[in-house]
């Protein structure tokens, strides 16, 4: 598998690309920008949906499902976000196919047109605060803590698979407040939950900050997010948790009689994650051989691989393996036994090491006599031969070590990337080779940050939470600054 | 709750809208057609996807994600399946919205139409086939066995909450195989699977079986389905699983090497249940207090309510009532604890009978003393007071009863209003008045089908698998026919 295989070094865009496709993640469709999201990688998005939606149903929250279509005048009822979301719409205009004159194709029947044109969501604030509006009348209503997962439409003139896609597969949650406090409370809860997910699950260590204003979410009074570093230096913005304020429940007039009785506001939020996640996880731990996975997402942990010639030796192996099999099943761990035999050992050695399984067994007659197996770690690619005694609890060992070991790289790989800039050329020389996070003093305006990325293509990833407080002038303009924020290219 | 509720007698229809509506489960959206569905609905649909796609794995069959959007010309290439979905397509056709002149609203923007028109998926057959052409090269492809979850979208002119709404929430299998005999045995081996989680899960009886040509899915060779009865004689397909033969490999140019070494075209089938099946298991076992849920389906099978004078003696029944909970939460039990004090017992034994909660326990004072418990079961709304001693094994076993006396319930229902029409008189007498399923000879022919159909409104609804030969003259043209098959009049 790893023939024909661009190295990181030689072009990391194509390492990506290629990679994505060729371990079975995800390939692109016959729809401009839509991709198909491939079974071996769709196991990878259901294992993080679980581990995402027992999260938020742990700090209370339900599902819930929202319509896929948002009325045009919905989307403009709040100025910031259409302005926004608007350029990037999929419009229907019409409801109904219909033969064309010469019979020979169907047409778009001009007499099915709808009197409002229906946008294909790109998030969905409005059509859920639209709902809202008849679920809220009173404190006693409140909180209102909502998900959804669901495919979303942004048309993006340039995408690449998983990063930046047409359609997209997330989560969305929307809740609603009685109070600016408690609102504010739940936008820094779920960027917790994020951040824990990112490093517990991912073996991805994140950044967690709030964004500038040029970079907020459209409708937000603050966005939080968690910053992720690539293996090429470019940051990943991995999730977003935003403080909408009051401003969808003005937007969409959605009151509630407090305790006081009074007519007050409700307070907002809303927060996601997508199959982005995926982009991140390949880009965070993968090698020239392949994707690495962490054990905690790997759709199997664990590949048996039997060793043999002749009916004879495979079935006595089998019974082994099925044996390491159930065992490892008992305990938790999800186990593949390749037993076919239309592909020799070596093929699929290569074929898993390249699909990322963290662990290989390998089991030849030799191995039957002695009472051994061999084990090969994908990270290290480190292999031993070790007894089947208590076989069950050391793999559970060592996957537990290998995410452990991931989770150590990239956190290593990441300071070790991780720079202070200490003048503008200093600055733009780390910018220009892609050195990493670049922390710099920044005077606070958006203008300053609008000639940055001009000049160096960098922004400022976040300010992060619990900012070190520091007495400094910006990089660029000079004027005070009293901390350092995050720069960095970004994906 | 239970107040202004229409009840079956009274108006069937109407008592369904409202259930649907004060039950929590869904709601109409400000989008023609399109529903919300609640968190209370949508955590019902979650325990049926649960279980579903444990069925689905079982069965070996993985899950993976295709484009929302089908190029109209994809759709167009199956003659049959365009013909049976270009009506009801909502169309795509432009992919950006810009400021009005006036700058007092958003307008489509004209230099934004799209080259070709896309399609917002009724069904996935097309955009499939069109990947799997890049997955199957020869006979060690197959078989492809994927299912997707997904909303897909038919712009149907009359809608009903989970019944008919135009964007709905489903599963869809697509299986590719190398011989016929093998996708056949799949499309009969996902009827029995929706049919044993109807029976085992949903406690609703359903009868197996082949639609007649004229029912079929746009498309297909053969369609295998389940029908279900509801409380009001009609019948509801509640499952369709289709064998496609080849004609979608034909129409996308889908070609496998076999062991031979020939060229073939691939054998096809697709298999889908819907948020329809809402709407199914709220028929089939709610009654004039509101909604009955099986315990297998419910998001809670037991709430447990004190009633309390002042908050020491809410201190003491609340320890008794989380240690309750806690011992049935060991064993698999889903448990609330309703101890809000913004509402009375009264008003929280209503609620959950109309929510349809398996079984209710309430605790008083005199409970404590007497260390015992009220338990109240929805579905006979008998209550019994109990020892606490050993109760978790108790309502346990409560629960199973509860889910088999349902089904039970319901198949004596279906047994009850199944009829075999005599003769034609007979016939339109039993349709006439929605007797239920009626079995009834018949020609064999479309033109039949069709004329019974305008003359009664009654449709046949499924030939039953494994049906007795049977000797006889049609119903409606006295032509010979050697099997009844069952007509009703339909959702």
């Amino acid at each position: 598998m790893a023939k024909n295989f661009t190295s990181r070094a030689e072009d990391y865009s194509k390492w990506y690309n290629e990679l994505v496709v060729k371990a079975d993640l995800a390939e692109s469709s016959g729809v401009r920008g839509c991709m198909v999201i491939k079974p071996y990688g769709f196991a990878i998005w259901e294992k993080m949906q679980q581990e995402l939606d027992r999260m938020f149903k742990e700090t209370g929250h339900s599902n819930a499902y929202f319509p896929l279509f948002i009325p045009k005048s919905y989307l403009s009822k709040e100025a910031e976000h259409v302005e926004g979301f608007a350029k990037e719409c999929a419009v229907v205009t019409h409801y109904r196919l219909k033969n064309s004159e010469d019979g020979k194709s169907v047409v778009v029947d001009p007499d099915a047109k709808l009197e409002e044109e229906l946008i294909v969501r790109p998030t969905s604030e409005t059509i859920i605060w639209d709902t809202y509006k008849g679920w809220i009348q009173s404190y006693r209503d409140l909180p209102i803590l909502v998900n959804q997962w669901a495919n979303v439409v942004r048309w993006e003139m340039r995408t690449r698979l998983f990063l930046r896609t047409a359609e997209f597969l997330w989560q969305e949650g929307h809740t609603a407040h009685a109070t600016k406090q408690e609102a504010i409370d739940e936008t820094e809860q779920m960027i917790e939950v994020y951040a824990r997910f990112a490093e517990d699950f991912m073996a991805m260590p994140v950044i967690k900050g709030l964004k500038s204003a040029n970079e907020r979410f459209a409708g937000a009074l603050e966005t939080y997010c968690i910053e992720a570093l690539m293996q090429d230096g470019k940051a990943l913005q991995a999730g977003t948790s935003h403080f909408l304020g009051q401003n969808f429940a003005k937007a969409f007039d959605v009151k509630f009689t407090s305790k006081e009785g009074k007519q007050e506001h409700v307070w907002a939020t809303s927060w996601g994650v997508s199959t982005r996640l995926m982009g991140a996880l390949v880009m965070t731990h993968s090698d020239d051989n392949g994707l690495v996975l962490p054990p905690k997402l790997a759709p199997y942990q664990v590949v048996i691989v039997p060793i043999y010639k002749g009916d004879e030796q495979l079935l006595q192996i089998s019974e082994e393996a099925v044996k390491i099999k159930k065992d490892l099943e008992k305990i938790g761990i999800s186990v593949k036994y390749d037993d076919r035999d239309t592909h020799k050992p070596g093929w699929k050695f290569s074929e898993y090491e390249f699909k990322g399984v963290p662990l290989r067994i390998a089991i030849g007659p030799r191995d039957l006599e002695n009472g051994t197996v061999e084990l090969a770690r994908r990270d290290t690619l480190e292999k031993e031969t070790v007894s089947t005694s208590d076989l069950s609890n050391k793999i559970a060992n060592l996957l537990e070590k290998i995410q452990e070991t991931l989770l150590l790289k990239a956190q290593t790989y990441r300071d070790d990337n991780t720079h202070h800039a200490k003048d503008w050329n200093h600055f733009k020389e780390l910018i220009s080779k892609d050195a990493g996070f670049v922390y710099a003093h920044w005077d606070g305006t958006g203008e300053t940050e609008q000639k940055i990325k001009e000049e160096t293509k960098a922004t400022i990833r976040c300010i992060p939470l619990n900012n070190k407080a520091e007495e400094g002038k910006c990089i660029y303009s000079d004027k005070p600054s009293s901390q350092k924020v995050i720069f960095a290219k970004a994906y």
